[in-house]
Protein backbone atom coordinates (compact mmCIF):
# COMPACT_ATOMS: atom_id res chain seq x y z
CA UNK A 1 0.00 0.00 0.00
CA UNK A 2 2.79 2.38 0.53
CA UNK A 3 4.68 2.32 -2.83
CA UNK A 4 4.77 5.36 -4.94
CA UNK A 5 1.81 5.70 -7.08
CA UNK A 6 2.17 5.55 -10.48
CA UNK A 7 1.45 8.80 -11.87
CA UNK A 8 3.88 10.26 -9.16
CA UNK A 9 6.70 9.25 -11.38
CA UNK A 10 5.64 10.41 -14.46
CA UNK A 11 8.09 13.15 -15.87
CA UNK A 12 6.98 16.93 -15.55
CA UNK A 13 6.90 16.97 -19.60
CA UNK A 14 5.17 14.35 -21.09
CA UNK A 15 6.68 12.32 -24.23
CA UNK A 16 6.46 8.81 -24.56
CA UNK A 17 10.08 7.46 -23.75
CA UNK A 18 8.49 9.17 -20.24
CA UNK A 19 5.55 7.37 -20.20
CA UNK A 20 7.35 3.95 -20.92
CA UNK A 21 10.15 4.67 -17.93
CA UNK A 22 7.74 5.11 -15.68
CA UNK A 23 5.94 1.83 -15.90
CA UNK A 24 7.25 -0.95 -13.40
CA UNK A 25 8.96 -3.79 -15.13
CA UNK A 26 9.42 -6.99 -14.13
CA UNK A 27 13.02 -8.42 -13.81
CA UNK A 28 12.04 -9.77 -17.26
CA UNK A 29 11.60 -6.21 -18.50
CA UNK A 30 7.90 -7.33 -18.69
CA UNK A 31 4.65 -5.61 -17.91
CA UNK A 32 1.26 -7.36 -17.50
CA UNK A 33 -1.46 -6.33 -20.20
CA UNK A 34 -5.27 -7.09 -19.50
CA UNK A 35 -7.10 -7.05 -23.05
CA UNK A 36 -10.80 -5.84 -22.99
CA UNK A 37 -12.99 -6.11 -25.77
CA UNK A 38 -13.79 -1.82 -26.03
CA UNK A 39 -17.20 -2.83 -27.02
CA UNK A 40 -19.00 -5.02 -25.13
CA UNK A 41 -16.29 -4.92 -22.10
CA UNK A 42 -15.38 -8.39 -22.62
CA UNK A 43 -12.37 -9.44 -20.83
CA UNK A 44 -10.48 -10.92 -24.05
CA UNK A 45 -6.79 -12.30 -22.64
CA UNK A 46 -4.06 -11.73 -20.46
CA UNK A 47 -0.21 -11.20 -21.71
CA UNK A 48 2.95 -9.79 -21.18
CA UNK A 49 4.70 -6.66 -22.89
CA UNK A 50 8.01 -5.25 -23.05
CA UNK A 51 8.85 -1.33 -23.49
CA UNK A 52 9.47 -2.34 -27.30
CA UNK A 53 6.12 -4.02 -27.41
CA UNK A 54 4.53 -1.12 -25.66
CA UNK A 55 6.04 1.78 -28.07
CA UNK A 56 5.24 -0.69 -30.94
CA UNK A 57 1.42 -1.00 -29.65
CA UNK A 58 0.74 2.90 -29.32
CA UNK A 59 2.58 4.38 -32.43
CA UNK A 60 0.82 1.57 -34.41
CA UNK A 61 -2.51 1.41 -33.03
CA UNK A 62 -2.32 -2.19 -32.74
CA UNK A 63 -1.40 -4.57 -29.60
CA UNK A 64 2.06 -6.13 -29.44
CA UNK A 65 2.88 -8.58 -26.90
CA UNK A 66 6.31 -10.11 -25.68
CA UNK A 67 5.75 -14.18 -25.47
CA UNK A 68 7.82 -15.42 -22.55
CA UNK A 69 7.61 -19.23 -23.95
CA UNK A 70 9.02 -18.09 -27.72
CA UNK A 71 10.86 -15.26 -26.00
CA UNK A 72 10.57 -12.41 -28.62
CA UNK A 73 8.02 -9.23 -29.49
CA UNK A 74 4.82 -10.30 -31.39
CA UNK A 75 2.00 -8.29 -33.12
CA UNK A 76 -1.30 -10.19 -31.92
CA UNK A 77 -2.98 -11.73 -34.86
CA UNK A 78 0.61 -10.95 -37.07
CA UNK A 79 -0.71 -15.23 -37.72
CA UNK A 80 -4.22 -15.66 -37.63
CA UNK A 81 -5.00 -12.25 -38.62
CA UNK A 82 -6.92 -11.48 -35.86
CA UNK A 83 -5.11 -8.37 -34.32
CA UNK A 84 -6.19 -5.86 -31.77
CA UNK A 85 -6.81 -2.84 -32.54
CA UNK A 86 -5.93 -0.22 -29.91
CA UNK A 87 -8.75 2.18 -28.33
CA UNK A 88 -7.41 3.08 -24.91
CA UNK A 89 -4.77 2.30 -23.06
CA UNK A 90 -5.09 2.63 -18.92
CA UNK A 91 -2.62 2.09 -16.43
CA UNK A 92 -3.03 0.41 -13.15
CA UNK A 93 -1.86 2.48 -9.55
CA UNK A 94 1.47 0.65 -9.12
CA UNK A 95 2.63 0.72 -13.05
CA UNK A 96 2.97 -2.46 -13.29
CA UNK A 97 -0.26 -3.73 -15.18
CA UNK A 98 -2.21 -2.60 -18.34
CA UNK A 99 -5.43 -2.59 -19.51
CA UNK A 100 -5.65 -2.01 -23.49
CA UNK A 101 -9.43 -1.53 -24.31
CA UNK A 102 -9.38 -3.31 -28.04
CA UNK A 103 -11.16 -3.88 -31.24
CA UNK A 104 -10.93 -7.60 -31.50
CA UNK A 105 -10.92 -9.20 -34.52
CA UNK A 106 -13.12 -12.25 -34.99
CA UNK A 107 -11.28 -14.36 -31.36
CA UNK A 108 -8.81 -13.60 -28.99
CA UNK A 109 -8.28 -16.99 -28.03
CA UNK A 110 -5.74 -19.56 -29.72
CA UNK A 111 -8.30 -22.28 -29.58
CA UNK A 112 -11.13 -20.32 -31.19
CA UNK A 113 -13.01 -18.61 -28.45
CA UNK A 114 -13.80 -15.21 -28.57
CA UNK A 115 -11.90 -15.04 -25.14
CA UNK A 116 -9.16 -16.79 -23.41
CA UNK A 117 -11.60 -16.93 -20.33
CA UNK A 118 -13.84 -19.58 -21.56
CA UNK A 119 -13.75 -22.44 -18.61
CA UNK A 120 -16.09 -21.03 -15.45
CA UNK A 121 -15.27 -23.54 -12.34
CA UNK A 122 -17.55 -23.55 -9.72
CA UNK A 123 -17.03 -23.66 -5.65
CA UNK A 124 -16.72 -27.71 -6.43
CA UNK A 125 -14.21 -27.34 -8.73
CA UNK A 126 -16.90 -28.49 -11.85
CA UNK A 127 -15.86 -26.89 -14.66
CA UNK A 128 -18.14 -26.05 -18.08
CA UNK A 129 -17.33 -23.73 -20.87
CA UNK A 130 -18.76 -20.48 -21.18
CA UNK A 131 -17.03 -19.33 -23.96
CA UNK A 132 -18.08 -19.24 -27.88
CA UNK A 133 -16.30 -20.81 -30.93
CA UNK A 134 -16.14 -18.21 -33.37
CA UNK A 135 -13.11 -20.01 -35.76
CA UNK A 136 -11.50 -23.16 -36.22
CA UNK A 137 -8.38 -22.63 -34.95
CA UNK A 138 -6.60 -25.43 -37.41
CA UNK A 139 -7.66 -22.75 -40.27
CA UNK A 140 -6.01 -19.70 -38.47
CA UNK A 141 -2.80 -21.40 -37.34
CA UNK A 142 -2.77 -23.70 -40.44
CA UNK A 143 -1.51 -26.62 -37.53
CA UNK B 1 0.34 -22.31 -28.86
CA UNK B 2 1.32 -25.95 -28.56
CA UNK B 3 0.84 -26.02 -25.11
CA UNK B 4 -1.68 -28.56 -23.40
CA UNK B 5 -5.12 -26.72 -22.98
CA UNK B 6 -6.20 -26.18 -19.16
CA UNK B 7 -9.74 -28.12 -19.41
CA UNK B 8 -7.12 -30.91 -20.78
CA UNK B 9 -5.15 -31.59 -17.23
CA UNK B 10 -8.65 -31.95 -15.84
CA UNK B 11 -9.11 -34.98 -13.40
CA UNK B 12 -11.69 -37.05 -14.52
CA UNK B 13 -13.97 -36.91 -11.55
CA UNK B 14 -14.44 -33.25 -10.93
CA UNK B 15 -12.84 -31.92 -7.32
CA UNK B 16 -12.23 -28.95 -5.94
CA UNK B 17 -8.52 -30.23 -4.90
CA UNK B 18 -8.39 -31.72 -9.00
CA UNK B 19 -9.12 -28.25 -10.49
CA UNK B 20 -6.68 -26.61 -8.40
CA UNK B 21 -4.37 -28.83 -9.08
CA UNK B 22 -4.92 -28.19 -12.88
CA UNK B 23 -3.87 -24.49 -12.65
CA UNK B 24 -0.32 -23.77 -13.98
CA UNK B 25 1.33 -21.62 -11.18
CA UNK B 26 4.41 -20.05 -11.55
CA UNK B 27 7.89 -20.73 -9.45
CA UNK B 28 6.48 -18.66 -6.60
CA UNK B 29 2.85 -20.79 -7.10
CA UNK B 30 0.73 -18.37 -7.89
CA UNK B 31 -1.63 -17.44 -10.63
CA UNK B 32 -2.90 -13.47 -11.87
CA UNK B 33 -6.17 -12.86 -11.33
CA UNK B 34 -8.06 -10.21 -13.26
CA UNK B 35 -10.80 -8.80 -10.45
CA UNK B 36 -14.14 -7.13 -13.00
CA UNK B 37 -17.14 -5.59 -12.10
CA UNK B 38 -19.45 -8.56 -12.63
CA UNK B 39 -22.56 -5.57 -12.64
CA UNK B 40 -20.79 -2.90 -15.21
CA UNK B 41 -17.86 -5.04 -16.21
CA UNK B 42 -14.95 -2.53 -15.65
CA UNK B 43 -11.91 -3.91 -14.90
CA UNK B 44 -11.18 -3.47 -11.25
CA UNK B 45 -7.75 -4.78 -10.65
CA UNK B 46 -4.81 -7.14 -11.05
CA UNK B 47 -3.36 -9.04 -8.39
CA UNK B 48 -2.22 -12.84 -7.69
CA UNK B 49 -3.28 -15.78 -5.35
CA UNK B 50 -1.72 -18.96 -4.98
CA UNK B 51 -3.95 -22.23 -4.48
CA UNK B 52 -5.12 -21.42 -0.73
CA UNK B 53 -6.22 -17.90 -1.72
CA UNK B 54 -8.29 -20.02 -4.67
CA UNK B 55 -9.30 -22.01 -2.08
CA UNK B 56 -10.38 -19.96 0.31
CA UNK B 57 -12.48 -17.25 -2.28
CA UNK B 58 -14.33 -20.39 -3.30
CA UNK B 59 -15.15 -21.81 -0.52
CA UNK B 60 -15.90 -18.26 1.32
CA UNK B 61 -17.86 -16.48 -2.08
CA UNK B 62 -15.01 -13.61 -0.64
CA UNK B 63 -12.28 -12.78 -3.05
CA UNK B 64 -8.71 -13.67 -1.54
CA UNK B 65 -4.89 -12.81 -3.16
CA UNK B 66 -1.37 -13.40 -2.00
CA UNK B 67 0.82 -10.37 -1.52
CA UNK B 68 4.16 -10.85 -2.71
CA UNK B 69 5.06 -7.44 -1.32
CA UNK B 70 3.67 -8.49 1.82
CA UNK B 71 4.68 -12.32 1.21
CA UNK B 72 1.18 -13.00 2.31
CA UNK B 73 -2.32 -14.20 2.21
CA UNK B 74 -5.09 -11.63 2.48
CA UNK B 75 -8.93 -11.24 1.90
CA UNK B 76 -9.48 -8.27 -0.19
CA UNK B 77 -11.05 -5.58 1.88
CA UNK B 78 -9.69 -7.30 5.36
CA UNK B 79 -8.65 -3.38 6.46
CA UNK B 80 -11.02 -1.16 4.35
CA UNK B 81 -14.07 -3.43 4.20
CA UNK B 82 -14.04 -3.02 0.02
CA UNK B 83 -14.38 -6.80 0.03
CA UNK B 84 -14.82 -8.87 -3.46
CA UNK B 85 -17.80 -10.93 -3.50
CA UNK B 86 -16.96 -13.57 -6.38
CA UNK B 87 -19.79 -14.16 -8.86
CA UNK B 88 -18.00 -16.11 -11.30
CA UNK B 89 -14.44 -17.21 -11.54
CA UNK B 90 -13.03 -18.28 -15.15
CA UNK B 91 -9.98 -19.81 -15.96
CA UNK B 92 -8.03 -18.94 -19.25
CA UNK B 93 -6.68 -21.79 -21.71
CA UNK B 94 -3.44 -21.30 -20.27
CA UNK B 95 -4.58 -22.53 -16.94
CA UNK B 96 -2.21 -19.59 -15.27
CA UNK B 97 -4.67 -16.56 -15.18
CA UNK B 98 -7.63 -16.67 -13.78
CA UNK B 99 -10.90 -14.19 -14.24
CA UNK B 100 -13.06 -13.11 -11.13
CA UNK B 101 -15.87 -11.46 -12.25
CA UNK B 102 -16.99 -9.73 -8.38
CA UNK B 103 -19.37 -7.49 -6.85
CA UNK B 104 -16.95 -5.22 -5.58
CA UNK B 105 -18.10 -2.91 -2.00
CA UNK B 106 -16.96 1.02 -2.75
CA UNK B 107 -13.48 0.96 -4.55
CA UNK B 108 -10.97 -1.43 -5.17
CA UNK B 109 -8.09 0.79 -5.61
CA UNK B 110 -6.16 1.62 -2.15
CA UNK B 111 -6.29 5.34 -3.88
CA UNK B 112 -10.11 5.72 -3.42
CA UNK B 113 -10.35 5.06 -7.09
CA UNK B 114 -13.37 2.35 -8.32
CA UNK B 115 -10.88 0.90 -10.39
CA UNK B 116 -6.48 0.36 -10.29
CA UNK B 117 -6.91 1.20 -14.40
CA UNK B 118 -7.48 5.02 -13.62
CA UNK B 119 -4.88 6.88 -15.47
CA UNK B 120 -4.85 6.95 -19.43
CA UNK B 121 -1.92 7.16 -21.35
CA UNK B 122 -1.80 8.56 -24.94
CA UNK B 123 0.52 7.58 -28.01
CA UNK B 124 2.79 10.86 -27.12
CA UNK B 125 3.01 9.81 -23.37
CA UNK B 126 0.12 11.85 -21.67
CA UNK B 127 -1.35 10.60 -18.73
CA UNK B 128 -4.74 11.70 -17.51
CA UNK B 129 -6.82 10.52 -14.95
CA UNK B 130 -10.22 8.71 -15.90
CA UNK B 131 -11.03 6.91 -12.86
CA UNK B 132 -14.01 8.20 -10.07
CA UNK B 133 -12.80 8.78 -6.68
CA UNK B 134 -15.12 6.78 -4.26
CA UNK B 135 -13.67 6.85 -0.70
CA UNK B 136 -10.91 8.77 0.69
CA UNK B 137 -8.07 6.73 1.52
CA UNK B 138 -6.65 7.87 4.53
CA UNK B 139 -10.00 7.03 6.27
CA UNK B 140 -10.16 3.67 4.76
CA UNK B 141 -6.73 2.41 5.73
CA UNK B 142 -5.67 4.80 8.66
CA UNK B 143 -2.51 5.62 7.72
Amino acid sequence: MGSQAFTDRLPGKPSLAGFLRALKYDRHGLVTVVAQDAGNGQVLMLAHANRKALERSLKTGFMHYYSRSRKKLWKKGEESGHVQQLVSLDVDCDGDALLARVRQAKGACHLGFRSCFSARADKRGRVRIVGRKVFAPGQAYGK
